[in-house]
């Protein structure tokens, strides 16, 4: 975290915090009407851009947010807030919505399993929705949002029939989708555990469930105040949802219902993973103690009526006995064997 | 869980998800009013049967989702909302209901004991109500409404009298009916652990009480989001039930409202056994180890004198003594006589 | 529980549920205004009684529930609806009060102690009131209410001077007059165990506990929801409870918030001393394991030494010296007081 | 805890209920504008106050609550609904106020520290205000109130340039002062413990622990209502209160937030201090088990040395070596030091 | 805490509660508009400086909250109520804001590093701004405004062409960022006591975490309340807040929101480390026991071999085989082996 690096500079001033994960700005222009599409590679905004009079949905995808000097051209060209701005390159937001009136701001958390290692990425985006257009700001390149832009190259789906209203929902849409696959992923893994601690528990077992639960928490923290945000679009912002466009929001808080659902369900089972093992080590433990307790104490008898015919006693009259030594091994023979059948009868064998 | 298993796809795009669980599609039309029935089974959903105008109540119970191509069929003929269609044959859903102007859509989870091995299965199942109709899908033939079905056939009960509205209060209140039977069982189940808990609890008591606090949080995830639906059902949809039927609704509310504190119970009962457990297992092991080491502090002193006079130092007059060896053993058994004395005492034997 | 039994009849059919705990149904009725009192049984309900021309308040109390027909006699004569019939028989009810425009009904737990046995008795009372009659039904013959009827017929307090009401009100207070004294009860049970625990704890004081936690869980969960009930009877009935009778049902509030408190402290009490008697178990085992294992600390380096001139070597000078013997016996007694000084000083001992 | 003791009356029969505490019944009033005062002993309510045509404030401190007769004669003369003599003799009030038109009914929980022993004294403090007189009920002579006299007497403040609505707001000032005291104590105490924790845990440091706990718990429940009665007071009393006193209506809502928070925190210490004392008894008591099982793990071994040349086989050649002693005695030192060596680096020692 | 003190006193008598931590009191004024400047120092408040007329904004900092006497000046110059002047000497308040028709009274928490020794310091914070003039009153000198002073020196900003409402805002602001930095810090600790808990545990770990948890609770207690001053401030307060610092404040809200996220974070991996520690110094120790009791339970069968043929008995065969010892040594040697091998295969080794 290192929320606090712009600490005593005046509110308002963009400084990039987050680790910076690609080269150069880049950004791509998606422009598309229910007819028509056309894809270009844009080196920075440009007053070009602004005009509002062309028909169609704009989408404005941008990469590499500790370019803040793009960002703070992007700012003075649009007329964004500079709070706004700020928020974009600081990559610790909590997602939200912000109206400013002539436009949404919207951040939301992109989870999504790395291909190479399986470990779950979290990229922050911003989108502004302005008009017909949309703009999406995110530090690394690569993204979840590829099947968003075939859908509309191969105009699939409601996408090129619609606003741009619609274009923000289906981002949100693939977001959320990414949080169940993401989710399910921990799900197995939480499995996979369960199956070990069942079989074999070892000391990489305690790692395991509270690395688990700390990545549970992480993807709660991001899905948690989506919902809220997705919430609000229902709620308040019925002038710039279509009301057709209402009822898909509405599935995707069922979405993020079902997840967060999801994720309290593991959150639990990994509680109960946790707690079995702990149990599962002790009472693995405590039997060893009882196995080796056992036989000290069989033997500590024995070893004390070997010790009193070790005794140098002139007259020790068994001592002197034919049998007498078969007589004692006999003897101890007979009390182990008790000793043994007590603790069977004990169940403590 | 597979909801990820679409991701990237289109909104609204119907993919059965979850497990195949009947061979082919198949639908039985039931058609009553208060005078005639008459039951058919259908093959499909065709325009025949789209038409309003007919009198009585008409249900139409639909088997085996995975046949995507009948339900988007149905969706077409009937005029329903592709989301809906989605949420049909994607059996992961959250109970709920929705309102789509001129239909309702409901979701709910039906879970009964299987005869076979005593199990709770689980199914989804989706209803559509619109004007005098009643649809209702689910995968798995073989299903909780036979009562029902009986009922309308032999005009038993207010059903025959009243309009479709009532028709799914009784299909809710068979649903219902049978949560409460399920977690009876749970309830017995509860018992019946506790009760080897008290005589011989095993290893296999902690899986047990694991596997019953699982089964107690699966109901609750069933119960619980249908408590909301019919608390809306109460509160919004007056324009759809009948006012008569309102108090049949709040009756539901409070069976409910009593499984989900019996629920409750359960789960703390369960919390309290899992304590009872584990201290009851803790217990037994401190006095198994108690006991056993109580057996080697009697014998350690009593071998550490005989170790004294298994000493071959030629100056111990002990040794010379005629009942030096007798007094020896006397000595021994009246320090373990005040040792066991002792420790009776102190109430640690 | 056995709500489940009636599974797949219709809703509204009456089936007594629960156990049989009266002979015959008996009925009897205190007819009273302010100036004349009348006391008689009746064998059923008749129509003679359902004219509602009569001044004065009516007071119909009924014993047995099992005595369906006789319930629904009672529901056709007076209108009452079939699910207030099917709650009325069967005492799996939560507490709950119910506005059927032209009578009320109230379900609520009455419990009292077991004369003989000093359990809790919980039963089920429902109460219907309409106009100036209040029918009160319950199973088990014998209740709390005798006090009450003596006030009418010695005409103490308000209860002559006013309405039907008044006797509802009435009722409850006498109800929450015995959760308080129950809970009293429980309160003494709580302290007497945690004198015992604080003397002499064994292991039936865990059952004990445990048996406490789950009886004053008993009694909230009869408490809680009644609290609900009054709460809106202040707040919607002011049509049928006088504005001075409002007065004491919120005395009665106050009563069942204060009964509700006490059971909150009880609980955590009870949980305080589930948490005192496992650490004291536990403290009490690891000092006797202490204490063991020092005895044995102390003798084993002695029976080493004893150990070591048992040895049969040849050449072992020690062995020929004059009071090598003694010399040996005063090492040990240095060596064992050395370390019972030591543990002493460490406070092992 | 005894309310239940008059079970079966009617509700309204003041009855007094708690540990009778002062021998008569007295009472002090206190007459004053903000130009006179007049302070007189009065043996009984009598009808000469009742009018309400003098100017000035009345305040009459009423002790000795078992003396109902008084109580009753109170009520008569002032027209006081029954329900609330009863809770004035009942010291087992929840704090609340209540509205009745012509008066207002206040009661709360006065907490000081007895001067003697330091222990908490929990008084109920029941207040009537009633156009400009002010009636204040408790059993136990000797109050909080005398610095509150001294200022009325000495004209210090506000007091006696305002209403009888401030009176009732420097009473509750007063008491909140006095919470705010209590808690110092307390905390004053919880830090005693942890010091004590610290340096020299004991058995009685538990039964401390779980005292703080309860004492904590007590002042909660009086500080708790009070604070919604305060609220009450602020929102809904503005015919009662004059506007310049809810400014110090509010000042008296932070001192209780205050309190309430530090009596949150101090739960919480508590709370850490049982696990810290839990642990560090675990530790200590681990630590001790641990050196002496170390011990007998070093001298089991050389014992079984010695035991080796103890025996009495003819043909054991090490017997008959001239050195052969010294040469085992050497190999236990040598066995012994690489036993310690290899505990310490294992940091077991 | 030292709040009682004043027990018995009236209200709004100014005494002040907390240490002194400043020589004299001294005050700074900063007198501004968006084209002049000036700072001057001032002994003390006088009516000089009461005046409204000027244009500008004019920021009084005092420091020495113990000179109630200046304190109480301000007060009767200004206005002000005796409440809010008793709230102002009094370090002990909770964080809040008081609407006085013509001023605004703010209290909260300063927290940040001491430079020295990087503890944390927790400093209290009145403001009242009333009209152009923002007042500010702390005890300690040195505080965290100093960037801030030189954004207005310096015109950075758009602190020089706003109203005092922003210099409020800005105030805030800082704090807030301190509050984060503060956090951060917290939070390197949390990760350094997670590494060293992950190597190598000591006691002193267990005190790590009871002290970081009690810090994050201290934080807490600072940032929490603030969240709803500045909630009030952006809901009720738009006649102060110019509506273009309407939405600073929501910035300085999410910013708020991010800092109790992080603490909740924190709070959970300090209870996490906790369990962790404990768990892994339970595991240690069992360790260390399973491996000693292994060697006692290895020797101990071994050392009554040697006790047999220890014994003294005449006629004892094996003592004369030429072989004998050999024999049993060899015997030792097979059943120790046998032992380790068994322990080995049940993993206890």
């Amino acid at each position: 975290m290192s929320l606090a690096r712009k600490k005593g500079m005046a509110p308002g001033s963009p400084v990039f915090m987050g680790k910076k994960r690609s080269e150069h700005f880049k950004m791509t222009l998606i422009k598309y009407d229910h007819e028509n599409i056309e894809e270009k590679e844009l080196a920075e905004f440009s007053a070009d851009h602004v005009t509002n009079d062309e028909k169609g949905v704009r989408w404005f995808d941008a990469i590499a947010l500790h370019d803040v000097e793009k960002i703070n051209k992007f700012g003075e060209l649009y007329n964004i807030h500079p709070l706004v701005l700020e928020d974009i390159v600081n990559t610790h937001q909590r997602p939200k919505i912000e109206d400013f009136e002539d436009y949404f701001f919207l951040v939301f958390k992109m989870l999504y399993l790395d291909q190479k290692n399986g470990k779950i990425i979290n990229e922050q985006v911003s989108v502004i929705f302005k008009d017909n257009m949309v703009f999406s700001f995110q530090e690394r390149e690569g993204d979840i949002f590829e099947p968003l832009r075939e859908r509309i190259r191969k105009s699939k789906g409601r996408i090129r029939k619609v606003g741009a209203d619609y274009l923000v929902y289906a981002m949100l849409d693939i977001v959320v989708d990414n949080y169940i696959e993401v989710t399910q992923k921990v799900s197995e893994r939480v499995e996979a555990v369960e199956k070990k601690l069942m079989k074999a528990p070892d000391s990489s077992t305690l790692k395991d469930i509270y690395e688990l639960k700390s990545e549970i928490m992480d993807i709660k923290k991001a899905v948690w105040p989506l919902r809220e945000v997705v919430s609000r679009l229902d709620r308040e912002t019925t002038d710039i949802f279509d009301e057709k466009t209402g009822i898909y929001i509405r599935d995707l808080q069922d979405h993020l219902f079902i997840t967060i659902e999801s994720l309290e369900g593991l959150r639990d089972t990994t509680m109960s993973l946790l707690d079995l093992y702990l149990s599962s080590i002790s009472f693995k433990m405590n039997d060893v103690m009882k196995v080796l307790t056992i036989i000290s104490t069989i033997f500590i008898p024995l070893t004390f009526i070997a010790g009193i015919y070790g005794m140098n006693f002139e007259n020790m009259p068994e001592l002197k006995w034919n049998y007498g030594y078969f007589l004692v091994l006999g003897i101890m023979i007979v009390v182990s064997a008790i000793m043994v059948m007590f603790f069977k009868k004990k169940k403590w064998l």
